[in-house]
């Protein structure tokens, strides 16, 4: 075999085992340089049949003419890396769409976001312009101006959203990892229905300028990737934080399973599949304890009220709403149109307890490594029906994002790991979250859970 | 004469002779003591004609049976200083009503709010509940429930709001100083009607806990006093922060007069005013530079499209004003029900360029001392015609804070001094302003300006 056949062979391999440090590694070993697996990524993604819905441009040219200069292992760990970058991120030279139609006329941005200068500094490849709900204006990942990029394990179901594409190049081999937002989930969401890795941070952690916001109180930048250490290595390029020690050996974890308004609406399957793989934990020794977290209740009672995503995306978009309404996903104008009418005095109250929350979430997690919940309380639907039945895609997509938007309201760190034990089988995301601020303890945690589930596996 | 009736006749003085330090200097020359000092004014406000309509409840009780203990003068400079308290304050045991009859039915404080704890860890003696407009929530001082307090220089004119009964207090000799708050201009206003200092500091620099909230977004907690030193030495105990070194000797110093919007609207007598002090500072060797300031003009717009304070209160106290409009002021319920209807993204709008302004302001203010204005376009207005007619009274009160709340919105740190060429004649007030955490900077700049201003008059 070819080093560039070895190098396309690493791109098909199974998700988990093409984490960055399998990368590192094969480089390291002589399998193929880093050229190589550059040349190989760009020829996969030329040809693969999913390209478009995947990619609004994946910019090979600049993937191929790369400095592949020797890429100096384990200093940041992410040298020498492709990595996709989201539509809503500013790049030098190029338009920010957001996945819409509606900012086609804006110029090109005249730097690169400093999260995209920060990944570039620590050596990775940023690359391409992936797919997403126009504006991130949801959790399943439709986009009706450039099309839905498939779910890697059925192409008939979504991959959710809004980091869509960027999941989805992750998951099927044409990018080593990708640079997202998230504001209600829109990196969790897609990570658990396409089987990844997905890292909210605290909001502060990673720079925003330069990502399209949808609602300056909540959207996050951060990555969605292989493994926790991948995500890992991730943030720390991203926040300019030391790598957090992932090297503790596994310990068992004590996790607060939040009872309450969280667990009501889980559909059977992810009730089941939860329950297993809380019974693997528990086998190896954690502690899960099922109790109410206020904070949560309360948060949850805030977001049914309407929460603050949609009054913050109206007031960014409304003006654009009343000249160019055409140009939107009807469902996205319809969800503004509905914004605008909501009252000042509502929002505030609705803002008002925010950090009130926060502290409490702080003050109830003394004595837990986090909690633990499933991610959606849904598996990846079918598209076809979302895409008929607007209803349906309303309550649908107010149920992906019911778990993942309550850790945005409180700003806590929240990671998104996938748990599938069977390989053909749709995949459950569970979500460990920690207080704002714990970035490096909650990847830590993450990273133990990861162990403990997948030992189980006997991968 | 006996030392308690020379501690009388200290509180008789022209409020500038009634300072702070006038007051250590007659207590360490052993004029009277610091037991007499209160005890004379004790007598004082016991026997005022205006004490109802200034204090709301004036505390007496406390007041005599303060320990006296033999200050130490020059540590704080307030140690045995009688400071009154602004109906809006949390003290232990009392009720905070905030000027209206909503709250009566409040219970009692369980704590003091701190920034009357650090005016008494400091040694001043805070004491009573002076009126104010209900909710803080307009800036002429008028007062339907308790009365309005008069200015101290024509009974017939308004003493300006919201610190109204605060200020009347320190102008008729009732308190060395007082304790207020400045959401729009509550301080300074009320400061400039009455010949006094007021001085609105920077949000986070004295502690808004307790103390009742207008708009969370704007509130300050401040002083009004005397002169320019007391302002200091009562923000250096409300701040934790050293006492500014006012020491140095006076120089020109090099303001901006913001031209634009500000200038537009000014009574002539206003303008003569401000001319003749401008000509004083000039003959002095200030440079006055007559020129646009953007972050200025633009706040200016976003207030003229209604600011954040209406919104703001509307958000605390529309579930009262629906329960029990029929106990609110009926202009503050008027102007709260027209807050309840602004939309989510009319409040944002205006919300969102509050730290892009508040950067080009500070950025704007390179190379000078500050910015001077007069701090209200119009000089204190008969009280009568206010109370008859609704639509006056909207206006007055538009105009009145129209200089002042441009500075709550960019959070600079702001000072209203006395200009008063002639002793009987109606004061104006001069404001400078810099921008956010430069307090003891502006402090310094405004003892300067008072001096020069000062010697002119020959005093």
């Amino acid at each position: 075999m070819t080093e560039l056949s070895q190098a396309h062979a690493f791109w098909q391999r199974p998700v988990r085992q093409r984490s960055l440090a399998e990368l590192m590694t094969a480089w390291q070993r002589g399998d193929f340089s880093p050229a190589q697996s550059t040349r190989a990524l760009v020829e996969r993604i030329r040809n693969h049949p999913d390209r478009d819905t995947i990619f609004l441009d994946p910019g090979l040219e600049r993937l191929e003419h790369a400095t592949m200069a020797d890429p100096e292992p384990l200093a940041s760990g992410i040298e020498g890396v492709p990595i996709s970058l989201k539509d809503l991120f500013d790049v030098r030279g190029e338009i920010t769409r957001a996945g819409s139609r509606v900012l086609d006329d804006q110029p090109v941005s005249a730097h690169d976001a400093p999260a995209v200068t920060r990944l570039r500094r620590a050596g990775a490849l940023a690359f391409g312009r992936t797919n997403m709900t126009e504006f991130a204006f949801s959790g399943l990942g439709l986009n009706p101006h450039y099309g839905t990029p498939p779910n890697p394990f059925d192409a008939a179901r979504i991959p959710g959203g809004s980091t869509s594409g960027g999941a989805a190049s992750v998951a099927l081999g044409l990018a080593a990892a990708t640079l997202g937002s998230d504001t209600g989930g829109s990196l969790r969401v897609p990570a658990a229905f396409c089987g990844l890795t997905g890292f909210k941070p605290s909001q502060e952690s990673v720079p925003r300028e330069g990502a399209w916001p949808l609602s300056t109180s909540l959207d996050c930048v951060g990555p969605i990737a292989p493994t926790v250490e991948c995500c890992a290595r991730l943030w720390a390029a991203l926040s300019e934080q030391r790598l957090p020690d992932l090297d503790a050996s596994p310990r068992p974890l004590r996790l607060a399973l939040p009872q309450g308004a969280l667990f009501e609406e889980l559909d059977d399957e992810v009730r089941a599949l939860f329950d297993r793989a809380c019974a693997q934990l528990e086998a190896q020794g954690c502690q899960l304890e099922r109790l109410p977290i206020e904070a949560i209740e309360e948060t949850v009672a805030i977001n049914a009220r309407g929460g603050l995503v949609v009054p913050e995306a109206a007031a960014l978009h409304h003006e654009r709403l009343a000249t160019m309404s055409e140009r939107f996903d009807p469902i996205v104008a319809e969800r503004l149109g509905d914004g605008v009418a909501i009252t000042a005095h509502d929002y505030l109250e609705r803002l008002w307890p925010r950090e009130t929350l926060q502290q409490r979430f702080q003050r109830e997690m003394v004595g837990f490594d986090g909690v633990l919940l499933p991610t959606t309380p849904l598996l990846p639907p079918e598209r076809a029906p979302l895409e008929r039945d607007r209803s349906l895609f309303m309550e649908t997509n107010r149920r992906a994002l019911r778990h993942t938007n309550v850790f945005n309201y409180l700003d806590a760190c929240a990671l998104s790991l996938p748990f599938q034990p069977h390989d053909r089988s749709l995949p459950l995301g569970l979500m460990v979250a920690r207080p704002r601020g714990e970035d490096a303890r909650i990847l830590q945690t993450a990273a133990v859970l990861e162990h403990l589930l997948i030992n189980e596996r006997g991968r």
